[in-house]
């Protein structure tokens, strides 16, 4: 079949598509059209199709709530950093100065406990404990009281609680508010860098292009006040291993923190540590909604 | 994020790829390329970025051996038909004049039964008798003997035998090898147009976009002889509804054939018929196989 019937045969699919919704034509004329010139581009051969609609069956058939292996799948092609930038463009007019934006990943859990200031939100995760601490702002510096932080990280060990257990208890998760001057403090561990689950497609996929299976340490945060751009992003442990080939391609230099230890005593809040302890520091600015 | 922030977030993501194998390096660094290029021009919003990857793992999730979801998605999406012509340039370097390609489908079944010529093949399908014969060729017209046919077609009302029952017979298949002089005939039944399997997700999708789920009458094909390029293609039943709007955008003019229809009586095979019957002739063209 000739480059012109190639090109009809496209043309025909888009047709196909015509009576469709306007935003759904929309998405599946440039869909379609990108599958369409993906295959020629690399001249897809019928042993490579199969290989690939096997894997995306797969994918799919791993899949559980708690384990959205698609999700991984955007993560690991970047294709969920992406969508993260075209988000940031969209919903705010000005971002200039706000804090950059990461992927969610595949861990969060929404409806994680509420927390006072200054509690501890480990819920006995493993790992050593680590004072995290700082501001939420505008892109004018002034705080933002009440601003609400979703945290959410993995463990010492480098296990989030949804992984060690058929029917997990929240470990490590928590939701607080800023105080009237924007500053935020609470205690957690200090999370380790760890293998994304790996037993499954998109392993088989790190694997056979030989690319890194780690992500360096991180905690997650949603940060998030009334008339802002409601941010997604990590606080990144820096001297964690992998800090340099983050294998969900989403560590940002502006989110690595210093996390230096302190010896057993009195901590920042007034909390007498009987072990070492970590801290970390970050401020937060926004970004304002579109009017 | 800026323009040029999401290009370096492309280029990050292929770079993750740079010591993958050569021919898997070129896959996924175009298709790295097409998805993002595909989420920037339609400015895809988390939303829809997340329904895409919860209809993917449906997708898989309603997958089995004998009813694969994601080639009927790449049989609507027109990429199954894309494989097919790739193939098809690929393997000859001069199908000028060969029987037009078409897609497999879903519903091919490897190993039917070898049946001697003049048999019928139906094995107690439902629907009208028919009769096919012609002969299968090269590209200058020879006959090809010991070419061999591998047959398959829903029944009368539009059903597979792999929809009928969880442990279906075979029905409707099987195998036959032209004579001397390249001829084929055999009996089977009138295949009818039907709907595509439309209780999953590609349904959902085809009834969102205002797309026809129904593919018209058509029996499928593969044809194969040394020296020549195996030859997947159907016949379709002039007449048959929906044969102006084929759901897997897979219908070629060149492949629609008449099915006229005879009183009882005697056949062209000398087998005496109680009922009417109908009568389809295709002489097949296969193209050379490249050196």
């Amino acid at each position: 079949m000739t480059q012109n019937n190639q090109d009809k045969l496209t043309q025909d699919v888009v047709a196909a598509f015509a009576d469709a919704p306007p935003r759904l034509r929309e998405i599946m004329t440039s869909l379609v059209k990108h599958v369409h010139a993906f295959a020629r581009d690399v001249d897809l051969t019928q042993e490579e199709w199969l290989a690939g609609l096997k894997f995306l069956t797969k994918t799919g058939q791993i899949s559980t709530e708690r384990r959205p292996e698609f999700i991984l799948l955007s993560d690991t092609l970047g294709l969920s950093m992406m969508i993260v930038t075209l988000a940031h463009a969209r919903e705010s007019s000005n971002a200039q100065g706000a804090t950059e934006a990461t992927v969610e990943g595949p861990f969060y859990w929404a409806g994680s406990p509420e927390y006072p200031l200054g509690a501890d939100i480990s819920a006995g995760a493993s790992g050593e404990p680590a004072y995290y601490s700082g501001r939420v702002l505008d892109l004018q510096g002034r705080p933002l009281a009440g601003a609400l932080l979703d945290i959410w990280s993995g463990d010492g060990d480098g296990k989030y609680d949804v992984q060690l257990a058929a029917e997990p208890e929240m470990k490590a998760r928590g939701r607080i508010h800023t105080d009237s001057e924007g500053r935020y403090w609470f205690w957690s561990i200090r999370p380790s860098y760890y293998p994304i689950p790996d037993d499954g497609p998109v392993g088989d996929m790190l694997r056979a292009t030989n690319r890194n299976i780690f992500r360096p340490g991180h905690i997650h945060m949603q940060v998030s006040a009334p008339g802002h751009v409601m941010l997604t992003t990590h606080v990144f442990v820096n001297g964690s291993p992998y800090i340099d080939e983050d294998e969900h391609v989403s560590r940002r230099d502006s989110l690595v923190v210093e996390f230096p230890q302190h010896p057993p005593g009195k901590a920042p809040d007034g909390r007498v540590m009987q072990v070492p302890y970590y801290s970390a520091a970050y401020d937060f600015r926004l970004a304002p909604a579109r009017a």
